[in-house]
């Protein structure tokens, strides 16, 4: 069985974590606290030199790290990665729109304002920034989902739940989202998914 | 044929011309100077509402955003995306590497230290974060390509053309490459590619 080494409260941690429990299929969890300095131990290391949660572990010991990385090898062939060779490009295009666009000003300015490891960094100017960078992520995404249920095609992709991770716990880092009604009808369809599971549950909780 | 809307001097649009020319495919460049308040016209926020290059323009109208994402739509099929499932997802998680780890530290450093609008941000601090960053990304690229040839499996992926862009010009943010061997060892690989094409290089010149 596969292993995801991850943190509880991450939303990048979750995300493989809410693929396997839509796709139903069974996983191991091993919980990394990445902010105790679990992460820096020779141990973890030598299995993301890059000193970042999550990482997935294979049966054989291969081990992968990078969250949307994750999701493209753990979704592949699953309903959840279109057949379409334009869609499946837009999917990704979602997924690095995430990482460089929306992790770092969504999820960031939440981790500024409530990590004391983070204190020295948390300046006015930077917090005004990522919620600025935050607030145009989030313009981005509405836009796209006043036109359409899902951010590729018809159907829920990878994209959707790299997206979800950090947007439905937005508040948490100062965004109001009672201005993207679209966003909150996006994050309700994702909530009615069969086998959906929220951000704080384990497999065998 | 297609469309690259794109900066001559910017890696991230460098990235799918350098793919191009090495798979001998040709393509039309379209000049759009992200620095000059193009990207903020309409009929570039029609391209692309997220106001980034590079975009890529389909035929058919089509467009899609996010330099990797372009990198893995052109390069569907060819010898640069490995056919097996996990040396593809490990492609696609240095491609994230590059976007979240690599870029943000070693391209923002350049254009904080070179670009008049980029001045207010460029904070002793900021400079110092971002010195900081981009010599842990550097060191990570150097233990994998001091252990091979290429950053996946034993040929060039798309994830070794999307970390050449901003590497390859690294001093310009002032990064010095002789204390990382082996990066340079793969720069040279990579300038030894059939069809490799310098930053500078527009199709038709």
């Amino acid at each position: 069985m596969i292993t995801i080494h991850g943190m509880q409260d991450s939303g990048n941690c979750y995300k493989p974590r809410l693929l396997m429990a839509l796709l139903g299929k069974p996983f191991h969890h091993v919980e990394v606290d990445s902010l105790d300095g679990s992460t820096r131990r020779p141990a973890f290391l030598a299995l993301n030199p890059i000193a970042k949660v999550p990482v997935l572990e294979l049966e054989d010991g291969r081990t992968l790290p990078e969250s949307n990385a994750i999701l493209a090898y753990l979704g592949e062939g699953s309903a959840f990665v279109p057949a379409d060779p334009f869609e499946r490009a837009t999917m990704l295009s979602w997924m690095f729109f995430e990482q460089y666009s929306h992790e770092p000003n969504v999820a960031v300015r939440h981790s500024l304002l409530v990590y004391p490891s983070r204190k020295a960094q948390a300046t006015p100017e930077r917090l005004a920034e990522t919620l600025d960078g935050g607030n145009k992520a989030l313009a981005v995404m509405e836009t796209a989902l006043t036109r359409s249920n899902w951010l590729v095609g018809d159907a829920p992709t990878l994209a959707d739940i790299a997206l979800y991770a950090y947007t439905h716990v937005a508040d948490q880092g100062g965004f109001d989202l009672a201005a993207y009604p679209g966003i909150r009808a996006w994050l309700s369809r994702i909530e009615a998914l069969p086998g959906y599971q929220p951000m704080t549950w384990l497999p065998g909780t």
